[in-house]
């Protein structure tokens, strides 16, 4: 299997666990040199706090994994295209690639200008964005 | 003396506490209905985290205090311009007001297009630009 659906598949079980518990299931994984080093889902809703999404998480922990702050030798896989928080969180980071599962023409920051994310960061989209999205539409037609 | 400026001095005494610990000097106060509910300063340095920004600290301290995400009735007063990760969160939490001491037009989140704050979010720039601008700059220096 292709490595970086490998990877999405992680995130998406990060996603539906997400969605287990109540939350918009979004889901996280950090590689760095072949290893997962940190996997999140969105807690939002159990902590009460809207900085918990899943990259937020994911970057904290990867961060607290290499002790240092800077994750240019990783790549992160979320399920959903990230927010501008997120994204002003990677680029603080200088990730060194982002590989995303399906695009937010909502909400996303790929809508922003200038770019937020950092320059050197490689973005790839549209990895497994099918099982990505059916999670949060099936999520929020049981909400309904 | 003036509300705004008596809080933001709060904010600038947060901002000397992270000088003190040779983080970069911003800090940050949120004010609910008359009273300070969270305070907080940069740590991204002691905490090797990009995310432990002062007013990132601050909004999960102030959703902690009210038990709640939203902080729609708060006024976040920070000692430098938010930059766009801190944008992100500020607009999830449908922050009321913020207050901003000095502009930040490198890496400001106003630059940014379309706009990242809620649109109810009312804005207020310029309340002790000059001290707040002088730790940075004196921080900085030192640092040379």
């Amino acid at each position: 299997m292709d490595l970086h659906e490998s990877y999405m598949r992680k995130a998406l079980e990060e996603a539906a666990q997400a969605a287990a518990e109540g939350e918009i299931p979004v889901g996280a994984v950090v590689v760095c040199r072949g290893k997962i080093i940190a996997r999140a889902h969105n807690q939002t809703e159990r902590l009460h706090d809207v900085t918990a999404h899943a990259e937020m998480l994911a970057v904290t922990m990867a961060a607290d994994y290499l002790g240092g702050k800077y994750l240019n030798e990783c790549t992160l896989y979320v399920t959903l295209e990230p927010c501008p928080m997120c994204a002003g969180a990677l680029a603080w980071a200088q990730l060194g690639a982002l590989v995303i599962g399906a695009p937010d023409p909502l909400r996303g920051y790929s809508r922003l200008v200038p770019p937020v994310l950092h320059p050197r960061t490689q973005v790839l989209t549209g990895i497994l964005a099918d099982p990505c999205l059916r999670l949060l539409k099936d999520f929020f037609t049981r909400k309904r």
